[in-house]
C-alpha cells in the first residue's frame, strides 16, 4: 500500500526553502566560509525546487550570511528559473550569451573569500569564478559542510519511506514473473515498469547480474539469457515524489546449492550486524566495519569489493558513505543504503541492501521486503 | 531514407580512439600544456569510447605525450571500463573504495604542470588533484584545445548526416498529425516516438512552445492545449548511431496572420543569411552577427534573445558556439546549429534551425526539411 504523499508529507513551501538556504549561509559562516556556491544539481534542487539542465552556461545560487540569496541565470532561463519554489525567496541575476557571466557573479562574492561549492559545479565554471576572483578560494561542498542535505525532516523521511514501500511492492512483484529462458534486459524492464506503476516517477537503476554477470557489481543488464540454477542479483531504485528508493534482494532460480545458500546467508548476516551498528555518535566507517567483519570472518573479505552504503535523499547516490576512513558520526534523521555483497568471479554475487535511517534509539529500515533467499522460476 | 551507417561510415575501432587520444595528447604539448585529464562524459566517449555515469567516484583519463594513455577507474567499474573499444589502447589503474583517488592518479602527473581538463569535470575532483598537486594548474579543455572534438573526419560527418535526415524525416511526418485541441506534451510524445522510429537511440530534447509558450525559447513542453490559430515552435532532438540530430521549425495551426507571416519570414532570413556567411576562416562571431543584422534592421534586435548555434557531435550541445566573442575561425569539418529566433512575450516565438557543417567552400546543411511556414491542423 502506497503512501499518501499529499497527506503525510506536504508540498515543499517558499518558506521551507527560504529556512534551507539561511541554514546552508549560516552553517557556511559557522565554518569559517565566506559563502556557498551551487550548481544546478541536487544541492540546488534541495535549496531552491529548481532543476535547470547542467551546461556550459554557468547557473550559480550564492548564499552568504547576512545577504540575500542570488541566482545568476542564463537570460534565456530567466522565465524558468521564475516559476521555482524557491524562487520567492531569491533574487535573479541575468546574462546574456556572448557576455562574461563570471564577472556576472563576481560582485556577489568577498574577492578574498573561501567558498564552498557544489561537488558537480562544472570545473569549466570553477576556474571561470577563478580566473575572475584569482583571491577566491574553493572547497568541496561535502568536505565543508558534510550536512547539507544529509539530516532529513519529518516530511522528507515520509517521502523516502514511501518510496522504500514502493520498491519493496516493486520486489514482490517481480517475484512473480518468469526469470528462466528471458533476457537480463527482459526482467530489468519489468523492474522499470513495476517502480513506476508504484508512483516512481523516475527510474535510475535496474540491474539484473545472473550467474556470472552478478559477480561484477556494477553489472546493470545485458542479453544474458537467466537459466535455471543462477543466482540473480537484483537492485533497482529511482525517484517517487522527488526521493529516492533503492533495494537490492539476490533471488535463484529453482533450488540453491548449499555453497549458494551459504554465500546468500553470510550476506544477509551482514546486512543485519551493519543494521544493528546503526546509532546516533557512531563513525559511518563502523556500519562498515559491521558488515565487512562477518565477510571477513567467514574467509570472504577479498570478495566484498565496495563500501557497505551510501547515503539517499532528492538522488538515489549521494553522501555519507558508509566507507572506512569515514569518521562523521551518525546523526538522527541521516538516511543511507546498507548493501554488503560477496562477488565470485566467473560464477556468481550476492547483494542485500535496504534504506536504513538512523533514530535517536539506533536504525529503522525503509525497505521490509524478506531478506531469505527467495526461489523464482 | 535513413543513410546506411554501417556500410557508409562503419564502427570505430581500438587503432581510431588510439589515434584520437594521441592526437590528443600532442596538441596538448603543442600548447605548452603538461597533458590532459578526462572526465566521464562526451571527451571520454570520442577517445575511448567508454561511457560511465559521472559521480563523485574519480573516474579520470590521463593524457601526456610520450607516455601511455591510463585510465584510473573505481576497481568496481573496471570490468566495465575494460570492455570498452579503446581501452586496447590505454592501461587502467584502479584504486578501491576506502583509499584516495587522487594519490592514485598523481604518479601520473606533471607536479609542476598545467593540464587541460574536461570541462564537465566536477569540482570535487578536480579540488581533489589541486590538494594532492598544489602546484599543478588547470584550464578548461574547450579553452586550451577548441578543436578537440570539433572537426569532425568523415564517419562523424555521416554519422551526423543520418541524424539530420531521421530529424527531417520525424519533421514532415509531425506535421501530418493532429495539433489542435492536444496538449503540447502530446506532440512532443510524437516527436520522441518519430525520431526513435527513425534511428535515434536516444531523444534529448522535444520543445513545443505554443502562443505565448513559444515566446520562452526555454520552454520544453507543458499542459497548454494548442489552439486554433497558434503558432508552434518545435525543436527537437537527439542522438542515432551515436552522433546527434538537432532541428526546430516554426508551424501555424491554420492560417496565420501577416504579423506572423512576417515575422516567420524574417528568421527564415536571418537563417539564410548566417548558412551564406558560413565558409573557412570566418570567425565563429560572424556566423551569429550575420544573423543578427537581418533581424536588428527589421526593428527586432531585442527579441532574439539567445545566441546564433552552438556545435554537434557525439552530444547535442558543444563548441564551437556561434556567439558574439567568439573569435574561433571556422575550420572544414566542424558542425554547428544555426537557429536564430524571434520571441514576443506573451504572444508567441519563431525559430528555425538546422545543422550546417563547414566544407572547403562553404556551408552544407544537414537538415533539409522546407524552411516555409508549414500550416498544420
Amino acid at each position: 500500500m502506497d503512501i499518501d504523499i499529499e497527506s503525510d508529507a506536504g508540498d515543499f513551501g517558499v518558506e521551507d526553502y527560504a529556512a534551507r538556504m539561511e541554514a546552508a549561509a549560516r552553517a557556511a559562516a559557522d565554518a569559517g566560509l565566506a559563502g556557498v556556491l551551487i550548481a544546478p544539481g541536487p544541492d540546488l534542487v534541495h535549496l531552491t525546487g529548481y532543476r535547470p539542465a547542467d551546461t556550459e552556461r554557468l547557473t550559480v545560487l550564492v548564499l552568504a550570511a547576512g545577504q540575500e540569496p542570488v541566482l545568476v541565470v542564463p537570460a534565456l532561463e530567466a522565465p524558468d528559473a521564475a516559476e521555482a519554489v524557491g524562487a520567492g525567496a531569491l533574487t535573479l541575476r541575468e546574462w546574456t550569451d556572448g557576455k562574461n557571466p563570471y564577472a556576472a557573479a563576481a560582485p556577489l562574492l568577498d574577492a578574498g573569500g573561501r567558498f564552498a561549492v557544489s561537488d558537480n559545479t562544472w570545473a569549466l565554471h570553477l576556474l571561470g569564478l577563478q580566473r575572475e576572483l584569482p583571491a577566491t578560494g574553493y572547497v568541496p561542498l561535502t568536505d565543508a559542510l558534510p550536512l547539507l542535505r544529509a539530516v532529513k525532516d519529518t516530511r522528507e523521511l515520509a517521502r523516502l519511506a514511501a518510496a522504500g514501500a514502493a520498491a519493496d511492492a516493486a520486489y514482490g512483484e517481480i517475484l512473480r514473473v518468469r526469470f528462466a529462458g528471458r533476457r537480463e534486459t527482459d526482467v530489468a524492464a519489468d523492474l522499470a515498469d513495476l517502480l513506476r506503476a508504484h508512483g516512481h516517477s523516475q527510474v535510475d537503476f535496474t540491474v539484473v547480474g545472473s550467474g556470472p554477470n552478478g559477480a561484477n557489481p556494477h553489472h546493470e543488464a545485458g542479453d544474458r539469457v537467466i537459466g535455471h540454477g543462477d543466482m540473480v542479483v537484483l537492485d533497482f531504485g529511482g525517484l517517487a515524489h522527488g526521493y529516492g528508493s533503492d533495494i537490492s534482494r539476490t533471488v535463484h532460480v529453482g533450488e540453491p546449492t548449499a555453497e549458494e545458500q551459504l554465500v546468500h546467508d553470510l550476506v544477509r548476516r551482514a546486512q543485519q550486524a551493519a543494521f544493528e551498528a546503526v546509532r546516533p555518535g557512531i563513525a559511518c566507517q563502523e556500519v562498515d566495519r559491521a558488515a565487512r567483519e562477518v565477510i571477513a570472518e567467514a574467509g570472504y573479505g577479498e570478495r566484498f569489493i565496495h563500501r557497505t552504503g551510501h547515503g539517499i535523499g532528492v538522488t538515489t547516490h549521494e553522501p555519507p558513505y558508509m566507507v572506512e576512513g569515514e569518521e562523521q558520526p551518525l546523526l538522527p534523521g541521516m538516511c543511507f543504503s546498507i548493501e554488503p555483497g560477496i562477488y565470485l568471479p566467473g560464477r556468481f554475487g550476492v547483494r542485500i541492501e535496504d534504506i536504513v535511517t538512523v533514530t535517536e534509539d539506533g536504525g529503522r529500515r525503509f525497505n521490509h521486503a524478506p531478506r531469505e533467499l527467495a526461489l523464482v522460476e
